[in-house]
């Protein structure tokens, strides 16, 4: 089977894992990174990983995707904050029968991307880890690191498990990912936003982490009921997944170590956050579908109030 | 007329400056303070008041209950989360036939009174005002100041204007305070939910004071959905009102100097905040006539949660 090249567009925390994991596995990567370039190129990236520490002396990193050669797959890994630039960012480095490979949380944008793009495979990868960047060129991977791997239909529909999908996940294999495999990105989304709605949200808001919110009754119970409106949200739209489902999301919840959501460390850092692809994506999704979710609107108006408050100053 | 005396239980910033008001017009008064009881046995009250400042060299003022005399009006002006001390509280310092005037936001209070102390009138005092203790004995009257006065009945109706109501309307009107003597007490403390539901909750969860929540479409559209919710839930325990009330509360606060909300500030100083008095009795009535609220709900398990980690330091 000929090897890809992968173009990762938005080499942070999470892009720059994983293209370091790819490219140690083989493959040719080229990051797209906005800060740490120069250090980057000429020191590559330092790893430490719960799986064993790792350097990449020498990597392929550019500032500007008109360097960048085309490549067989482009993965997003930017903020979706910063989406509006992918009209400039995508089409230069994706050869003609390239793959998009979303690796953003919420919902609706492999819709943005597919305008962009028209005629290309997208792929959504949901991405399960706990990473930071601590210093210029240098990640910290604290836990986990699957992915669920998933094909975008235009009519939403379930895809099914597709030869890309295959092959993209078969390199994330040979680079000790666990891949999954999943029929239906949608649903796939829903389930993962049973997590990011509730969590997400309510650590910006309440100034707390995981282990906090779910020590507390209040917020604990608070939590629980986000889910069931993301559940009947997703039921409405489509794809429908029992109580069973969001039991486990608790449990799984209740045995993490303290983790503070992605969005709590971009509110504590002052940086935009991911509230349109989180919330408010779903929510006009699920206003579609005929379906209120009062609490999770309640919890999009606040963040949006303390992003602007952030914004100011 | 004969003169009626008045015990003040709990003289803080709003209890000091009435019974201050009062003691100034020539009213009896007896003051029963937490802090700084000693400080203003011995040197009065200070009152600085946007409509002029004064100063009450020699006030009665009290530790212990058990020290003073029995009164005609006995004003709770205590924080409402201290309520389960008027059990001991009260009865001494109430005359056989003495009135109890409750200068407390939120619902269901008066209820909670009238068991501790049956057979006696029970009024309750809703207070427009904005002043703050500045230092022992010492308090600033920022701005307004006028009460609505109404008397509660057993069945929750309408009790119209009273004999009782006239005569304490008569001594707050003599003391410079603007009284309007209202026939529905429930409608009256209702409407007065309409404002603190929203403002006083907001302020808590998204850091901010009145003029920032009026400034940002999100929290501006939040706070009118929670009115909404408020007259939802007001309407179905019989006390109707409608969307131009809504619009005046609006109005109002967009015309009010920023203002930072009283439970806003009781946070801050880490005291317990009032939740379960503007929260938690309004949303169990609400339950109780059929009606859920759920950006109400949602705002009062948030605010459980951080005022259960002000408790926990």
């Amino acid at each position: 089977m000929q090897t890809q090249s992968y173009a990762i567009i938005g080499a942070g925390a999470l892009g720059g894992f994983y293209g370091a994991r790819l490219q140690q596995a083989g493959c040719e990567v080229h990051f797209l990174l906005r800060h740490d370039c120069e250090r980057v190129r000429q020191h590559g990236w330092v790893i430490d990983s719960k799986d064993g520490d790792f350097k990449l002396p020498q990597v392929h990193a550019y500032a500007e995707v008109r360097d960048m050669p085309p490549c067989d797959v482009v993965a997003v890994a930017l903020k979706s904050t910063q989406n509006h630039l992918l009209a400039q960012l995508l089409p230069p480095v994706l050869k003609k029968d390239g793959i998009v490979l979303v690796m953003q949380n919420g919902l609706g944008i492999e819709e943005e991307i597919a305008r962009l793009v028209p005629g290309h495979r997208i792929l959504g990868a949901l991405c399960f880890i706990a990473s930071n960047k601590i210093g210029p060129g240098h990640i910290h991977h604290l836990d986990y690191g699957q992915i669920k791997l998933a094909e975008h239909a235009t009519d939403n529909r379930p895809r099914g498990v597709t030869e890309a999908m295959r092959r993209i996940g078969a390199d994330f294999q040979r680079a000790g990912i666990p891949v999954e495999l999943a029929a239906d990105l949608r649903t796939a989304r829903w389930q993962k936003l049973v997590w990011n709605i509730p969590y997400n949200g309510l650590s910006v808001v309440l100034n707390a982490d995981t282990s906090e919110l779910m020590a507390n009754e209040n917020s604990r119970l608070l939590v629980e009921e986000i889910m069931l409106e993301v559940a009947a949200a997703a039921t409405a739209c489509g794809s429908p997944f029992d109580h069973s489902f969001i039991k486990v999301m608790l449990a799984t919840t209740d045995r993490m170590k303290p983790y503070r959501a992605s969005m709590k460390i971009d509110c504590d850092l002052r940086r935009p956050m991911e509230i349109e692809a989180i919330y408010g994506n779903p929510l006009r999704a699920a206003a579609q579908a005929g379906v209120t979710a009062l609490r999770i609107e309640t919890l999009y108006r606040q963040l949006k109030f303390i992003d602007a408050q952030n914004r100011n100053g």
